[in-house]
């Protein structure tokens, strides 16, 4: 990413991390519900790479709205994506301890409160655009029927389903894959584009578009991750590798070996590329996909 | 309730439960999302009373709206609760293997599959509200924000919170008591009659109304579930009694004592009834609001 691009994404990340901290409240100011408010911010404040509301903005800005009446729906967006993290961290789910080098939400505080934490988010991030006092009631709808729709049991919450049961399959075919990762990964990164879409006030036509990049770039980044799983080393990554094949997980590079899953992937980065070609203004966006998605080499 | 209003209300609990089934997808056409969807289903066709949506149907004819405007709100809240009361049993929560006669969600199914149907559920009631063919994106937005609001750390899931502190506290006072019960039972109660408002698309005086009439019907309710706990016995109830004092749990009537808790319930239950009879057309819910309250004599 070239110098000016980082200065914008380090100030579209400045405004984004202020919309998050103004949209939950400070815990003094609701006294008794004090621990569900401390574990909310507790999560939503580690951190992450923003890469969701990232997009919402961006989307907005080149389609030429206002990336300030973005802000309400990519802090929304961020609280579903953490209310998903706390709520897969729990141990009846993936039973992890840790989230980001930090205790996860039920290590810090408990499972009871992480599961309340996670559900306040949820509907917490509905109550922000709702409330939001830019935006026309009818791009208000709009966000909040992809944001729902993205993030249920069509999207997020339904690829975390068939992950589940994938978990106690054999046979997962690259059909169920791509159902897993359009779900758990690609909903909600189609749902920043479509939000920054709406957002500008753009036409169907181009919403398709942005719908179809959004697709590309989440299982780009899912077949990215699985090859880098394999191919990279704890140092280069600052993330353990080879977890997938300790857990015979079946992922793009198991199933279909290195070498198709870096074609595929490069078809999809190439595909999403050329979709940004089709807009003026595109040359952030290029350049974030860029660096998303060409971790490989 | 008389023989005119005991039809009515059946046929308000027939509108409601052929809207519930509509706005879940039968699982054979998700196949993937099987499990969730199945899991949703199970508990939200688990019966129950459904006094929540009855309230937003019968607020919204009261006021001159047409019922069949409220169906898609009376769903979406009754999703919000019903969700809320899957993840109450979880074995982190209440830890209750039983719901109705029935086992809960995560003893039929699994604990993951229960915490994401819970989770599906509650998404899901914003997607239905915001989909909806016959409402104004004015009042979709609206109602949007009375369900975020009332169910999220302000409302239902900060009195969950509260409650759950409760049980560790043995210095629960009046106004704690107060705060819970606003939230657990009463913020679900108030949206149902602010949200017939909104259908209706009546003024802000008549929304006071309803909201000060849905805190009284909440309250009350409360506190006489908590007299009848220690008065009442299991055959005339239908359910255990005297789990509060088994549990050493904290009521209005182990804190007020029975006269005084009984008072306050009278004093609320006349308000409220007060309150309607500032209206037209207010009989059936007058009748409906005493069969809640005068349970006791």
């Amino acid at each position: 990413m070239n110098d000016v691009h980082k200065q914008q994404m380090k100030s579209d990340i400045e405004l984004i991390e202020n919309a998050i901290r103004n949209y939950i409240p400070y815990a003094e100011d609701v006294k008794r519900q004090k621990v569900v408010i401390d574990a909310m911010r507790y999560s939503l404040e580690a951190g992450g790479k923003r890469i969701r509301p990232v997009l919402v903005l961006e989307f907005c800005r080149m389609l030429g709205g206002n990336i300030n009446d973005a802000l309400s729906a990519a802090a929304a967006l961020e609280m579903i994506h953490t209310f998903s993290l706390i709520h897969d961290d729990l141990p009846a789910m993936d039973n992890d301890d840790y989230r980001r080098g930090r205790k996860s939400c039920h290590k810090e505080f408990d499972e009871a409160t992480a599961i309340l934490a996670g559900d306040a988010l949820s509907v917490h991030a509905f109550s922000v655009i709702s409330k939001d006092k830019n935006l026309s009631s009818d791009k208000k709808v709009k966000l909040m029927e992809v944001l729902s729709e993205t993030s249920g049991y069509k999207g997020m919450i339904g690829g975390q389903i068939i992950d589940m049961e994938n978990e106690m399959r054999d046979d997962v075919d690259i059909d169920n894959l791509h159902a897993m990762c359009d779900g758990k990964t690609g909903a909600l990164i189609r749902c920043a584009c479509l939000m920054g879409c709406i957002i500008s006030g753009t036409d169907d036509e181009i919403i398709a578009k942005a719908d179809r990049y959004g697709s590309c770039l989440g299982l780009a980044f899912q077949i990215v991750d699985d090859i880098l799983d394999v191919t990279s080393t704890t140092e280069v990554l600052g993330k353990p590798v080879g977890s997938d094949a300790a857990s015979n997980k079946t992922t793009f590079a198991t199933l279909m070996g290195i070498e198709q899953a870096d074609k595929l992937a490069s078809k999809l980065t190439d595909e999403a590329i050329e979709i940004l070609g089709q807009f003026e203004k595109s040359e952030f966006l290029k350049d974030l996909t860029h660096d998303l998605l060409v971790r490989i080499k």
